[in-house]
């Protein structure tokens, strides 16, 4: 430990980084699989083998070999320059190492099994709208965030202690503050909005053969930039992207016969993530600076695609005579007019996306 | 290590194995991604999650403490009855733990980057039919195989080595003195038919469009017992099965268009295999009296499906009517007799599957 040179300990470090990296990426293609195309049965062992693996990561990111580079690394020429590549990265690794080495392995075991466990009874519950199925594993979620939440520290609200691994350095407080600007703002333009005539969306409800909706969504989603040779789309309960690593990012969506919005815009938002994911430098992968800074930044990249992009005019110029063609007696004779108002229409919810929850099956 | 209980090391020993085998079923699951849905794009990477997983197994198969605890059993009253199951386990696990550590990790850890890479490159050369693209990664593997045989040892036979991963304790020898007994009756058994007039293929050579095939076979796989709750059917290049654990065997077939035979006999065939997968006791799971005894067992349990079964008059009294019912326009009015002599004609062939090998697309 002594006399470590600081250029070859942070090469070995990376090596490190680059290891837990991979290993959390197989999790991925696991967590990708369950929700796809596993079967049923496979559930309970899917938890073994993910709580496995979590264990296997947390024991690499957490060896005391990691807090040995690091401090052989810190406060040496290797990060002298602040705005380094280097420095950038030695930075984000001591504080995933110090809040990851507060956490015991059996934690972060059991959540992984636990969540394994109860995503397989919320896609049941949901499919049967039984709420009651699904709390109890909520619960015990709940119980074990809370747990990790309290493990690792925080001034008061607990919250902090997790905000903190999706948004570093933001804390309720500020969240707070941000939501009560955007309602007084927000609330007031939705009533005036509301309080107008509605656009007529019909022609979002009509029939929209699904085997048809997702060609047009894929090749809508590859006009845009998303790599179909370096990821995929299928078909879960609830649409999300998952970029495994180098050149393989996956993104899901779910169709709706009856409503177009539910599959397409979907499909624009995880084509945005995966964009993001895609576009990460990989020659960087495994170290902070390959990976995507914030679930923040994430979400700005998917809802701008969705929706500054995707449901404004000019998207529709282009795309409005290709939705015709691919369903020529579903459109008819319906305007791009009526359309680009259609997928404008706003109205308040209980959820961020399309409100058509209570009536999607 | 001195006074350990060994009814307590047993048990110890047990979970480690069961470790090595949950990282094992990961792999599986990556490799049965890989020739499934994995795009282009995923490959390179998907060799270092391959060699980052077989290097982590090996390095838990192999670990010290294995062999501290094997020695710890051995000789104890736990294995005392040499017919039960921990005398068994023990046994095994001693042949594989001394067979592992003769293997250094980086070897483990290249073979699996090589195979990943090399599965790739055989698909796409397969499809282009152009084997000058598959032949450095097939020398690759053979020289990496031929090193695996010699850090193993063997006395004189260097597939010996090799073999016994397989079918443990058979030699070259062993195998040498079966084909020739086989080929002695088989040669003219297969002369003496091919004299003959040869049954007449036609009907297996019509039209069977791809999702009929795929139901029919999902049917029939099902109906033989293959449990689709703890399992799926799903299209690959090579067709075959993957137990991934307790509750999620996979397997895998591929149609063409214009010949029933291929998928629907391949689909007994995996089926075959899966519910020897699925049939395994659960909670011997990681243990190997809980894994398949040898490649020639499982092998027994496919054929036996496909052709004792599956190509059987009774088995088609029951499924022709429904095949009618499938493809009633492919079918028309050929009769069973007359579809029962075509799955059963007999031709010489380089490989051992339907032998439409040249003209499948």
């Amino acid at each position: 430990m002594n006399n470590m040179n600081p250029t070859d300990s942070y090469a070995e470090l990376l090596r490190h980084t680059r290891d837990v990296a991979v290993l959390n990426s197989c999790s991925a293609v696991l967590g990708w699989d369950q929700q796809t195309y596993m079967p049923q049965g496979g559930a309970a062992f899917r938890g073994e083998q993910l709580a496995l693996l979590a264990g296997l990561a947390h024991q690499k990111a957490t060896a005391p070999r990691i807090g040995e580079l690091l401090a052989a690394i810190e406060n040496t020429e290797v990060v002298a320059d602040p705005d380094s590549l280097a420095a950038a990265n030695i930075r984000e690794i001591r504080h995933s190492y110090n809040r990851a080495t507060k956490l015991p392995q059996r934690l972060v075991e059991e959540l992984a099994r636990v969540t394994t466990t109860a995503q397989q009874v919320w896609q049941e519950a949901r499919s049967q709208n039984a709420y009651p199925l699904f709390q109890p594993h909520l619960e015990q979620i709940l119980a074990l965030k809370r747990e990790e939440a309290d493990t690792i520290g925080h001034t008061g609200e607990r919250y902090d202690a997790l905000l903190d691994e999706y948004e570093p350095g933001t804390t309720t407080a500020d969240i707070q503050t941000l939501f009560e600007e955007l309602s007084r703002h927000l609330v007031p333009l939705i009533q005036q909005i509301t309080s107008r005539s509605t656009p007529n969306t019909e022609i979002l409800r009509r029939e929209y053969p699904v085997e048809r909706q997702r060609l047009f969504a894929e090749s809508a989603a590859a006009a845009i930039g998303f790599d179909f040779q370096a990821g995929r789309l299928d078909v879960t309960t609830h649409p999300f992207c998952s970029g495994f690593g180098p050149g393989d990012c996956r993104i899901t969506t779910r169709y709706n016969p009856r409503f177009f919005s539910e599959a397409f815009f979907g499909v624009l938002h995880e084509a945005g993530h995966g964009m993001y994911e895609q576009g990460l430098p990989k020659d960087q992968f495994g170290t902070p600076s390959g990976a995507y800074c914030s679930l923040g930044i994430h979400e700005s990249q998917s809802r701008f695609w969705e929706n500054q992009i995707g449901r404004s005019f000019p998207f529709w110029q282009h795309f409005f005579p290709r939705l015709k063609q691919a369903f020529p007696t579903t459109i008819g004779s319906s305007s791009l007019e009526e359309f680009f108002a259609a997928i404008n229409a706003v109205q308040p919810s209980l959820i961020r996306v399309e409100a058509d929850e209570a009536t999607y099956n």
